[in-house]
This record gives C-alpha cells, structure tokens and sequence, in this order.
C-alpha cells in the first residue's frame, strides 16, 4: 500500500480538542507579523501567492498542468515527485514561521482585519488533498471563524495545487485495513466538512491557484465567491474512478452548469479550464496569475469594510432557499459512499481501478 | 440633505385613485396620434429609442457610462447635471404631447395593437430612479394592462438610462424625517412593485436602452424576454451601499448566473456588459443601439399576433413552480430592509456610506 | 389533408406488444454482425454517421441548414422533397440490413457491448417527425433498456435531421378527423414518451447530428450528456405554431438556459447554433462533423466500462430532487395541449397557422 506518512492518532480523542482549542487572539499574531519585519499591507497578497512563482518542474505539477491526470494522480506522484519535496517545504516552513498558530498542522489560519484566511497546506498529504484529519482542521477554523468578529472568510491554498481532493492513497490504505469501521469513519468525515461550508453563516471567499479536484472542486458552490488565477482548473472526475459524486455536487453542478456539462464532469471526468468554469457559472470571475493575489486580497478587503450585519443577512437571503436542501443531499451523498465503500464489490472496483494505475507507472 | 424636489402629499390618500382611474380608450389615443401627424408604424419604433441618439455629455451620463459609478450617483448628479436638464425635459415633453394619457406623471402609457407599452420617464426623479409614487404608477398601469385586451407587455425607458434603481436622495430624506413610518412605508412600496411583477399573468417584454441599476436590474428576471441594447449594462451593488438584496435578486440571481456571479454581483457590486449579461442568461439578445427600437418592435408585434390563450398558458406553465417561492422571497427581502432601515445602526451605516460620497464630490 | 401514409391499426390492440417483445439476443445479433463482414470496432461508428456524409440537396436539409425554417417543414416539405427519398430510403434500408430486429420500424436498436444504442430512423414520418407509434417504439426500447445488463443508452438518428418534433401534418389529420378522441390520445402519448425518459434510470447519452426541433429538442435535458455536431441547431417555436410548451420545456429550460433566453425559444422560436447550445448549457460539448461518431463512441464505451452500480447511482442522486416536479410539469403540459387540441378555437389557431405556410408554398 503506498501509505507515505502513519495517519493515527489524530482521529483517536481528538474530538475533545474541537471545543477546548479557541482562536489565537489578534493581538499576539500581529505582534508575531511584526516581528518578522512584514507590513500587514503587504504581507497577505504575498501569503496568498507564495508558490506561485515555484516553476512546476515537478512529475506531479507537470502532470496536473497538462491536463492528462487524474484524481489518481495522489497514488502514482510518489514514485517521480521526491526530487521537489525539500524545496516544497522549506516554503511550508516559512509561511509557517509567520504564525503563531500551532494548532493545526495541515493548515495555516491568519485572523485579519475583518476577515479570517484560511490556507490549505497540508504537510500530511500531498497536492493538498483531503484526509478526516485535515478536512477536520478546516471544521475547526470555520467554527472559530464563525464565533469571532471576522465579517468573512478568505480561502486559499499554498503551493501550485488548490487541493487534489480525497487522499486516495489514504482511503486505499484505510479501507484496506478494516473496511466497515473506516468507511463510515471516512464517509462522515466527509458528511461533517461538507456540512460546515452549508451551514457556514458569513460570506466565504474562495481563491484558486491552481488544479481544484474531487472535493476540492465539489465545494465550491456551496462557498459564496470563486475568484480563479488562470491558472486553476477544475475536475470532478468520480465515475471514472468508481465513485459517487460527494460535496452536494450532484445537485449543485447541475444547477449551475446545466445537466449536460455537470454529468459530463460527474461521468467522464471532463476537464473545465478557468476561463470555462468561469463562462459556465462556476467561477465568478478570473484573473491573471501574477497578480491574482494582489486583486483577491482588494477585493476581499473592500468587502470586509461592508457592515457585518449586511454581509450575513445577504448570505441568509440568497442561501436560505437551499440550505435543507443541501443537508439533505450531503447525506445521500455519504450514505451512497460508504455503501459503495463497504460493499465488496465496489471497493474491489475502486481498488482495481487504482493499482491499475499504480502498475501503469 | 440633497433633496432636489419636495415629495409629499402624493404619498397621503391615493390609494383611492388605483381603482377608479381606469385604462385610456384605444380609441381617443389612435385619434390623438393621428392628430398629430405620426404613423403608427414609424412612431413606435422612435418613442421606445426617443433620447437613443443624445450623446451622452452630461456628468451623470458619462459617468455611468464609464462604469465607475454605483447607485450613489443619484446623489451626486444634482452638482454637475444641471446643464443638460432643458434639453432632457424637451424632449419628455414631446413624447408626453403624443400621449392623451394625464393620469401618469413619470410612466407613459401606450396601448397599442395588441400590447400595452410602458415607458419609464421620470419626472420627479433623476435618470428614472423608483420612489413609492412611481412605482405605485407602473403598479397601476400593470393591473390596467392585466385586464384589458393586450396579450403582452413591453417596458422600456425614455432616456439614455433604463432605471438607476431606487431614490437613493429621495430615502434619505424620508428616513432622515420619520425612520420608523417611512422605514415601513418605502418597504411595503417595494414589496407591492415587485408583487405586480411576479404576479402579471401575460408576457412582460423589456427593452433595456443604457443602465439597469439596483431594483431596475432586479426585477429583470420577474420578466420574460429581456431584449437590451449594447449599450446596457448592469449592476445591484447592495451590499457596497449597505443594503440587501431586493427585487428577488438573492434568488432569481443565483438561479440565473450561478451563485458565485450573482454573489459578486450583490456582494461586490461587480457590473455586467450587455454582452455578459447575455453570455450568463440575463438577457435574452443584446441589439445594436442604433437598431434597437426596431428590432425590438418588430418582435413584439410578432409575438402579440400569437394567441392570447397560448402567450398567458405558456406563461403559466414556465412561472407555476417559481411564483410562490418568488412571493416568498420578496417579502422576506423587503422586511430585511425595513429592519435595516428602521434600526439606528444600519441607517447610520447606510447615511455615512452616501454622505461620504457627497463630500467626496 | 397532406398526409402521405395511412397511420392505422398500430395504435389499436398494440399493448399487448410491449410486454411480450423482449429485446433480441446478443448473440444472435453479434453473429448476424459478422456474417455481415463488419468489425464491431468500426462498425459502430458509421452507423452513428450512416447518413453524415450526404450532401444536404433536398429543398428540407437546405431549408432547415439555413434556419429559416419552423416545425411546419413537415407540412412543407412534402411538395420538394421528393427527389432524394429513394437515395435516403436505401441507406436506411442499409442500416436496417445489419440488424436481427424486425421488431421496431421507426427506430434502429442495437445492443452494444455495455450499452444499448437507439437510432432514430423514421420510415412513416418525415425528418425524424415523432407520431404516437414512434414515440411508443421509444418507449418500447427503453423499456427493454431498462431490464438487460446495458450500463446506459445512447440515442441517436440516422440521416442528417436529428428529429423534427411531433409530426404535424399526422397532426392536422388525426385532429380534423376526431378532435376530441385524437387530442386525448397524442396528448397521452406525448405524455408517456416524456415520462420514460423521466423515469429511465441509467445514465443517457444523446448524440446530436443535426437540427433538433420541437419535442426532439425539449426532451435533452431529461436526458444525461449531450454532444452535439457543429451542424445540429435547435428550436421549439410552440407559441410560434400556437401551441404550448412540451417535453418539461417550460421547466427544464428557464432551469437551464436562464428565463430570459429559454422564453426567447418557447415564445419568439430563437434558434439555437450547437455553439450557442453549447455555451448556454444545453449541449455537453460541441464536435467537429466529420469526426463527431467517432469521439461519441470513444466516449460512450468509456463510460461503458465504468461500474454499472457507481452509473446507475449517480444518475439517481444526480436527478432525485427534480424527477417528481418533472412528472407534474409533463403531467400539467400534456393536460394544456388536450385543452387547446380539444377546443375548437385552439384548433383554428393551430391550423389556420398550418395550412397559410401550406399555401405560403
């Protein structure tokens, strides 16, 4: 099983923490900022972008730039993607260094002026994707942001991928191991990281870098604001890989982009470029690559100066006609997983088609 | 306060006029025209683009052109549009001479073969923004045209703007006087404008010459066909101005362009293109300006030869599923702004936001 | 009366069929392939294209190449048509050479390894026109879809017309002869045909040649994927021809198109070019119509040989939410089509439409 890093512990008691673990304050991180001889002005877009300017040399960002990969992609890039791995994280550490905040491990949290930030960068998984412990951080920093004064949240990812999805060489390992316990364990994970984005109440700001993928892309109608570098694309490839759409895609992709092109990327796995999400209803609105973070951060400063009451109410209009419905679909959604998940024969589907690519390396 | 023309007395037992103040005869309108020398064929297509050729010199016109002006120009207008208001008011004034209809002050009324037209032509306020009384004269001349024989509607406007949305001068000075009765008073006008909307029963075509702003933009996907010239364009920047959504925007906009467009629109304030406007589903077709009456009259009077039962039953069918939902929406929209407006905070909100536009001049 | 072929004895004491004809074997049809000297590889794209290569010499093909034409071409057309029916009829004699099932007349069906391929290959109507007894050869064949080991359907046409809608001089003729029986049993019909693309669970791919019109145009978005030739347009002009909406149209289109647009194509017959299709939502994605049977194949088998399981539940999660409100909208437009068929003055609309592009001619 191509399981890099031991995933234990975390899920293991860790339930206690979500409650205990409150917000760093304000005051200590800026404090922290400064010592680090940043301007707060200047600091965030360069936050936002800080693997932008990594040529992607690498098997795995090469791959994923062409277009050619898959969600698959988690498996088969550790055979080819050691050689970048130093550098990758040596830039984790330095944007890490600029937080006071250690409590989480897979992502970085900064409290600004009106907003909290929110970067996915894992060190647990690669191309940012998605284990119960990661998307379970996530869970914690929207609950913070959500009792705190920020008027909205700022969502963006390090490196040059926004996040590949479910990890699948985790999923792989876990179920392997013990299949009825982990694929309830993993589907409610799921259940629970969708389930905070629905009912998340202050307007969400989504900034795509680069490749958001599976869950990664699935998410995003249920976010308020999808602001995309040309650089971003998109693919839910789920058939493809023996899965069942998850992150209420199964009905919000049809709504936005019409049944033909939703099915088209729920069942075959079609691509969407930035600039096609984008014309389709996807994305709000893209920009170019070097200066995406310096307009996503004007924007999403502009915003955070609007009334906070203004914001939230705004948000309860346009999504109060939805949010059941969205819980209820997040359910089906689960459910259908961790049936598949539990049954033989589709975890059999799944593993095959899998290692099928693992052998084709 | 900025408020050009004192608005009183209107708003004080005219609900006794909605009633009695039936539709003009078809008869003594033809009569009129003919006295006057038009033919009916060639005088329709010029009353809908009547100010189509006018540059655009003036302060207000220029800078809504240019894009870099929000609702708050209503205030701002009055310093340096002075100049061209002669002109502005020659030519209402030859296009209200064809009409025998006195009982509109800031709508015309046109009863035609086949159709009732409804042209915005603001005389209380500027480029055709809403106040109470006007949108109680576009109630009243919708409930005339639900009952007599037209099959269809067409809306357009006199000048080089479409609507500039609700009297931003005309609010502040209401709510500045009495916030709690006129908070109520101005919601319940909204509420009832939009209600004539989703309720009308026969097609309501809309012919959009320059800017739908706010409410006037709104109410766009209330209607049926939204034919626009390349000059249009379109923005609902609420929250910017410290407002929520109205006109069923938070919902028939995520529906329409998607949730994360329609978000930019209402959060951000983002200004769509005729072109984009179309390309998301807006509009139906955007027009070259100079042919744009035309186009757009030649296409009514061919729908208005089909069958009236067919026009109402095809109406029916496409608006059944959305009518209750849209009534909901509206009411749950305009008690949001009447909350917003009748608490301190939110109108101090809302105050400082256009003041300081004021002073900014 | 312009009709060409007595339609009768098929409506009457055909129930029994659809239960007792079950789908051919596919061993007997494989078998029958072979003895044709045909590789399944490459057979099956050029029957997707059968009739792709022809040039469009006919007064119909230019006529409806050119847009300038509505639904009644079927009325129209009889008159220059003529010249290339003998060319066409044996290329479809052709098709249906390859094929065991004598069972069906009107359509092609073909059981394909994973999936069941449907051609539409009208030989009692004209342009693909749909009559009840086509409409019940569908249904048939996806009944029998429904029960085999297909993964999913595609759906196609032979000739270069995908299909023309109801077939409106069968129409006039069974209307003028039993206005009130006949309404109730087309409307029933339609009704029918409508509900088995509703209810059919596994996933559909339809795959646009040509000029898709009317009811050939509605039913897309009841289906799953939609790829379309460059060459393909569409249209439903119902008001247009005095009719109401069908096929969910009143429905599925605002959902998909926006109500702008969509009330631009139910009421004024805007026509659609696969481009705009495409980028509007109705179509999946646009091909090129020389290579255009080749790339849906590719694509149909590799979907093909996804889990049956992981297709079939998709779909369903894909279309729980909105499959009862479409089996009200057919319900309530089926019910709207009797009435007007039934009523003598819709009637007289209808055909007083007809038959003045009858004499037009």
């Amino acid at each position: 099983m191509p399981l890099k890093k031991p995933h234990n512990g975390l899920q293991n008691g860790d339930a206690g923490h979500e409650k205990e673990s409150r917000h760093f304050g304000n005051g200590s991180q800026q404090q922290n900022m400064d010592l680090n001889g940043h301007e707060g002005e200047h600091d965030l877009p360069s936050m936002l972008e800080v693997n932008n300017d990594v040529p992607v040399v690498n098997g795995i960002g090469s791959s994923l730039a062409n277009g050619g990969l898959n969600l698959h992609s988690t498996v088969k890039r550790k055979l080819d993607g050691e050689k970048d791995y130093v550098f990758d994280k040596r830039l984790r550490y330095s944007v890490r260094q600029n937080e006071s905040n250690c409590r989480f491990r897979d992502i970085v949290v900064r409290k600004e002026d009106g907003f909290t930030h929110i970067l996915l960068s894992s060190q647990t998984s690669d191309n940012n994707a998605l284990t119960p412990e990661i998307m379970k951080e996530v869970r914690r920093a929207l609950c913070n942001a959500s009792a705190d004064d920020s008027k909205l949240l700022l969502l963006s990812a390090v490196g040059s991928v926004f996040c590949s999805g479910l990890d699948y060489s985790y999923l792989i390992g876990r179920l392997s191991n013990d299949r009825r316990k982990e694929s309830t364990r993993i589907a409610e994970a799921i259940r629970d990281f969708v389930k905070a984005f629905i009912q998340f109440k202050k307007p969400i700001v989504v900034a795509i870098n680069g490749p958001a993928l599976g869950l990664g892309a699935s998410i995003l109608p249920l976010c308020d604001i999808v602001w995309a570098s040309e650089k971003a694309w998109f693919q839910t490839p789920y058939a493809t890989i023996r899965l069942t759409p998850a992150g209420c895609s199964s009905y919000t992709f049809p709504q936005i982009l019409g049944v033909a092109l939703a099915n088209e990327m729920l069942f075959c796995g079609r691509k969407l470029t930035a600039q096609e999400a984008c014309s389709r209803g996807l994305v709000s609105q893209v920009f170019w690559p070097t200066t995406f973070s310096q307009e996503v951060m004007l924007r999403v400063k502009e915003m955070a100066s609007c009334s906070a009451v203004v914001l939230e109410e705004s948000k309860c209009l346009v999504r109060s006609f939805l949010k059941s419905g969205l819980e209820d679909v997040n359910e089906k959604e689960c459910q259908m997983l961790k049936q598949l998940w539990s049954s033989s024969k589709g975890l059999d589907s799944l593993f095959s088609y899998l290692q099928d690519k693992i052998y084709e390396v």
